[in-house]
């Protein structure tokens, strides 16, 4: 069994790109093409909806799995479809693992003891049915988790981790404005709050080190704040680190380049609007439509595995 | 439209019980009569599972909407069954709603901007679907949420909630453990964290305050801690307190009573296991079997109603 970690950089090895590809599908990115097939193929609404996201997911996928090596679906989109949707999302999984990609299941997660092993049995693992047969119904090779609850929510993750080789990313310092609401309030000691939580990582990582010397206990740390990313990198040398923010949130290659090694590894940069809406950049000047979903994101894929192979050089250089 | 806090507390006034039916089920907690009949009549294992746990959901409703007013679905527990699963989880909360019962979603959700939206659509409001049409997949009265992302990750739910008079509750203190790993941190002002997320909910309700006194800004606040209750009590004078711990996690009456205001109201105490295993409970003498589990369940929501309100009149006795 090979540790989540050296999966996760193999893979990012395969393709030379740190890119994460964000599958956060909303229906208004979806070409109508996709669209209004869905509606006459499905009677059910709501399974014409999921269908139709599916698609859009899979050609993604399809156009760019010799470019992006891992994906990482949110669950709000696809839960807020209800069955149909929950489905789309375990067959979006399988097309990207089907295809060599590693997936990072983006469901911010928290809970404690039997409830936190069944989300982990829910995620990562196997449920057992009433007949005595088990099903792994999602089979992610990650998921994202919130810390607030402490160790007792983390550790049912890490078992389940520990027997499969799988991850978990733990919310550090993320992208957005009010993360500063809690996540920078200064303690007693003089840390911020997230460098605590940053602590807890490489503790519960200490004894989880893959070959690679990152551990599968992961942390994700926003793009869109370079200054704390540099002091992160630090405080969390094992910790593989999620960063997002790039691009639609407005951070730059070299603001996500600080969470990156001497190495230029141990970090993936998400991307999920400018990738799957690439059609709307404005380098393409407003020639393409959501039709051309697929050659767009191939070319904002390439685009941005450049710009950011060419930041972690420039910090490397510094360095 | 009547405000969340006002029909939470008009529910609990009618059965005179501020307890919480927890719905977490596995399905060990199941009779056999109802796992063997389920694995007869669907011929999908996860689909057979789905449909005991839906059984044995409803019958627990049943049994109990006189004496109960407010049901709590974990949802973890029906999330790790798939599509089946979902189906499942809407289906306990249409029961519910269907007996007069208040539902709060146990999902703990945390995410930003149109992400922390899609969840709050998904959970309490209406989904977008590709014909045009909408759809109130679960539509429960209520979520519980983890703050750290800070007010990014609330306001996309309070726009819901404040649209269709619904709530939520943020994890404050809870009742584990490994609750003092992040929450008890000291900070540099002398509050501890859990302090300062409770002087946002605070804040964050103040202008949502309902008829009862009450605002749909509530908190999760471990009974297990009733030290911490106290003072969380004066913090957020205004927060529905939702109070797990009871019961299986060992705190009693009197330790849950300390969430409680000065009229005896402001809270609602949870009980999962207790309730739906009651026929396990030692008062029995083993004389029950699982076959029992409406009865035992019936016997139990009595006692613990009992129980509480002696508590609870204690406190304001002692006050």
């Amino acid at each position: 069994m090979t540790a989540f970690a050296d999966r996760l950089f193999a893979a990012v090895d395969r393709v030379h790109n740190p890119t994460v590809l964000g599958l956060d599908p909303k229906l208004d990115f979806v070409p109508a093409s996709i669209r209004e097939r869905a509606v006459r193929a499905f009677s059910d609404p709501a399974q014409a909806t999921a269908e139709a996201l599916l698609e859009f997911n899979r050609r993604l996928i399809d156009a760019l799995s010799d470019l992006v090596a891992v994906v990482k679906p949110q669950f709000a989109y696809y839960e807020m479809l209800g069955p149909h949707g929950v489905r789309c999302l375990a067959d979006t999984i399988r097309h990207a693992k089907d295809r060599g990609m590693v997936v990072i299941a983006d469901a911010k997660r928290n809970d404690i003891g039997p409830t936190a092993e069944a989300y982990a049995r829910s995620i990562l693992g196997e449920t057992d049915l009433v007949d005595g047969t088990k099903h792994a119904f999602l089979d992610a090779d990650a998921v994202t988790l919130n810390a607030y609850l402490g160790i007792d929510g983390v550790e049912p993750f890490l078992s389940v981790c520990d027997r499969l080789g799988k991850g978990v990313f733990l919310l550090v310092r993320t992208s957005n404005p009010s993360a500063v609401d809690f996540q920078d309030l200064t303690l007693a000691d003089g840390r911020l709050l997230y460098e605590a939580v940053a602590a807890k990582v490489t503790g519960w990582g200490a004894t989880r080190i893959a070959s690679c010397g990152y551990s599968s206990v992961g942390a994700v740390v926003g793009a869109t704040w370079p200054e704390q990313a540099r002091t992160l990198r630090r405080l969390m040398p094992t910790a593989p680190i999620l960063v997002p923010g790039y691009g639609a949130q407005g951070a730059t290659a070299d603001d996500a380049a600080a969470n990156f090694d001497a190495q230029g590894r141990g970090a993936v940069v998400n991307a999920s609007r400018s990738l799957m809406c690439a059609y709307n950049l404005k380098y393409h000047e407003g020639r393409l439509t959501a039709e051309d979903f697929e050659s767009a994101a191939r070319t904002e894929a390439a685009r941005m595995r450049d710009d950011l192979t060419a930041a972690i050089g420039r910090k490397r250089t510094d360095a």
